[in-house]
């Protein structure tokens, strides 16, 4: 179970670039520079509640993103694929460890699948 | 070059999800089951050029969506880099074919690979 700023961050890291000008950058002030709500209001002119619900509405906004979209999903369940490949892979030179040519083709095969979902 | 119809066809596979849900009804009837504008706009109750804009609202939304995640041209790149991982591993195999035993697992491998970009 990932705490919620760490869920927020993988969110905001997929869908923040979605979200409205202003939206997103107090939402990077307080998820990234751990600015609190009162600086942020500060800053902006606004008060702590207004930039309490900008914050709130976001995460609200990254979420639906998320329920619509599935990238976070998708993205776990082809990393979960991806180490599985890796490893298979990984056996298969380990067998083969005297035929230098193959491993050396199957590692630069393990290298170029661990780039798929960067 | 893509005619304009499967490209936004192409978007709409991977962003008509986030419409709102008349725009999308519009832009479905419009692109998928090939209704005329005025049929559109009687079905609704509404006009032609209200149709119209209602699609090229859509359109105009479906491609910001793609400039902002890029969630194509990631696919395109993956795909690119899937088949010629797909042809590599082909090649192991011919040159290796008198040893079923690996043949068989690169075979497997190569077909979660495919099953990667799905």
């Amino acid at each position: 179970m990932l705490d919620n700023i760490t869920e927020i961050s993988i969110l905001y890291d997929f869908y923040g670039v979605l979200l409205p000008p202003k939206q997103r950058e107090i939402f990077r002030l307080y998820y990234e520079d751990n600015l609190s709500l009162g600086e942020i209001a500060e800053e902006y002119g606004l008060t702590r509640q207004g930039i309490h619900e900008t914050v709130k509405r976001g995460e609200k906004k990254l979420r639906e993103f998320e329920a619509k979209l599935r990238l976070i999903h998708k993205f776990e369940k082809e990393e979960e694929i991806i180490e599985k490949l890796k490893k298979d892979i990984e056996q298969i030179i380990y067998v083969h460890k005297e035929d230098s040519e193959l491993t050396a083709k199957l590692e630069q095969i393990k290298e170029r699948i661990t780039k798929l979902n960067q």
